[in-house]
């Protein structure tokens, strides 16, 4: 059982954050954090409360979805997460959760409009939303299915996973994630955050417009950018 | 004293996690919980702070209603658990709050329309409203009538209680129930968690489609069916 | 200083109860409680952060508003309450708090409809607000006023204080008060919550009905009537 | 290391508030206290989360914006304090912050209109909100210009910063100062709670009235009028 435990330290780790951060009822979210050289990822067991977490009850799961090691079954969003993995071979930390405004705008099929700098400290685009799936996706592998309609939609529209690191799912709740867990956490609570100011945005001026674009390439590079100034180089 | 004493802590416990979960303002709720070899239930004395509550002052109460051991008086909504419990026999829990979102929706008299996967991961269709009583119910035995308005909704649109177990009661507040104390806790969370979603969705957009057919099933039946993958078997 | 210790130690104890409540920012509230046998209330001194008070700092003042004991400047809404205790002779404790929700009813000049059983557990009627002010009375003793501007809207409306222990101030804020200080408090909560579920209720449907009386006059002499069943007796 | 204790002191002190009071999610936030003695101010260093904050990590800066003391990059928004300090010599503290309301109405582009008394405890006007900045200013020397928008503002629409102590910046977020580092953060929290009055206010009724003038002068004044005689003397 000593195989695999930074990534259980850090997915246990990760995993308690949620709760810390008002992101999940009950067992409402999940995290997992790959290890690219040996092909795997930790993930919450499924269905566990928060308090009975430990880096040992992680499941340690291969980018297919197979189950490597571990007595426990894993989130049974495993799947999604294991494509994402394939996939997109720079990001080392997903999260789903269902927090309460993220989750509404998924539930409105909208995606988040760029409303401001909170926003564009983040990402340049309005929040991405992937419609609802066709039933035939549905019926047959659901979670598998859910991973390639994220895939599908960035695709379609033309957006890069490492700079837009999150997205709703239509009808279901928000996907997060980075080049560790932390980050995609980190990006869970901004996209809650970003989902609540835009919905009091719309209530306050229904015709509130978008954030121009000088403000939005201004704040991001402020962050991002080559010659980026905010936190500690 | 020691009779009853499996009921009487397992009440107190899932009572004490009502003000935990943020689901009572002072004393605005209650749980019970079932022992159905004794036909009996243990529920919340009436208005007694939740600081003060201990496993020994639950009341212990009949399928008719009537105070089997106790000092104190039983909660005033006491005639609704027990026309419940005498009527479906397969719970063993029950709570009623005035959640603040659940409590608005009642208040509204609409049912909570199924938006989305977190609604569908507890049950198959919207969450039911039954419309205030008549007057001559209203005016008789009423918590005994509430429990049959209750009933009788549920009668009347052809639902099953041991697959949605929660309802609204028009201009009151949310009923939840479960096989056991704890689960119809767990079942008020989730329906105040819904409740807000819900709101925050029609806000969103007022044209929010209710989730179709194929969504609702398949995660319902991640978490219910025979073939069940969420959680530890 | 030992005079008035009983009133200093239950205003102080109330005081204290507001910020654990969730009803005021900084020091936007204030309770008072009276001793009607030597003719004084004692309320919490102007301006002073909650951290810092005790029973020692309250301030003693008479129902004319003048102070009796005490070194420190009393609330400066202190007047407000000389006149409610001067003019209603069975009121024991006052509450005035800037609450989020209630304050936004009373900036928009609106009583709180009746839209349930959580409401009208405490009062058969919409919870009343003044209008504001005529100018000659907010540019004289404003505070002063601000009681008559309460007395009179009972008045004029027909209201007994002793059934409704709540009302709103227009363009102003809520006052609460009971036969106790913590009876007082306990109705600024409940007026809080019902604001809030009352603006929800709008929200969800804004043609949603106001409780009809058969549920109203239940509900109240459930917990209020000659045949009460709600609590202990 | 010993040079400008105090005020590194009052920084660190006063920056720990912003999580307490919740106006900040993660590092989305900033206090400032100047020593006008020595023509510097305390700042935090950017991106460093709250939990690692020190009096010693604040970072020293003139009014120009150049670092005087200090290993780490100030916050990213240090030149829009400094602007501030350098044109208004009165104040010596300041706060940026994402708060959730505030931003929202910034978002907005819209003024927060006084709908109250607890508005009017602190200010006489509107909460002003600066529209965007042009282009060429963004494209330029961003946060520099912020401060010249803000002031620009102030001078556009004759407002004095002694009497009002907040502005949104347009599609951004809430600024606050006052004489001290606690006065900035008190404001901050104050524009919170009445940006989320205000927005209330407009859902109970969307032709909710702004406060008159009579009241407007009189909550003002007492607080802050030559007689005052809210606080203690």
């Amino acid at each position: 059982m000593n195989n695999y435990q930074d990534i259980r330290e850090e997915a246990y780790e990760n995993n308690m954050q949620l709760p810390k951060l008002g992101l999940v009822l009950f067992t409402f979210g999940n995290v997992s954090v790959a290890d690219r050289s040996k092909g795997v990822f930790a993930i919450k067991p499924s269905g566990v409360p928060y308090e009975n977490l430990s880096p040992q009850n992680m499941v340690i799961v291969d980018f297919d979805g197979n189950t490597v090691e571990g007595d426990l079954r894993p989130s049974s969003d495993t799947k999604t997460h294991a494509v994402l993995y394939k996939h997109w071979d720079k990001i080392g930390g997903i999260v789903h959760t269902h927090s309460t405004y993220g989750t509404a705008w998924a539930q409105s099929q909208r995606a988040i409009p760029i409303y401001g700098t909170t926003h564009a400290d983040h990402l340049t685009t309005d929040i991405p939303c992937a419609p609802p799936m066709d039933d035939h996706m549905i019926q047959g592998n659901y979670e598998y299915e859910t991973g390639f309609q994220i895939l599908n939609h960035f695709q379609e529209k033309g957006l890069n996973y490492e700079e837009i690191e999150m997205i709703l799912v239509g009808n279901h709740a928000p996907f997060t994630w980075g080049k560790t867990g932390a980050k995609a956490v980190y990006n869970s609570a901004v996209l809650e955050t970003v989902a609540k100011m835009a919905l009091l945005t719309e209530q306050i001026s229904p015709d509130a417009p978008r954030l121009k674009d000088s403000l939005i390439k201004k704040h991001f590079e402020r962050k991002h950018g080559p010659d980026s100034y905010y936190g500690q180089s």
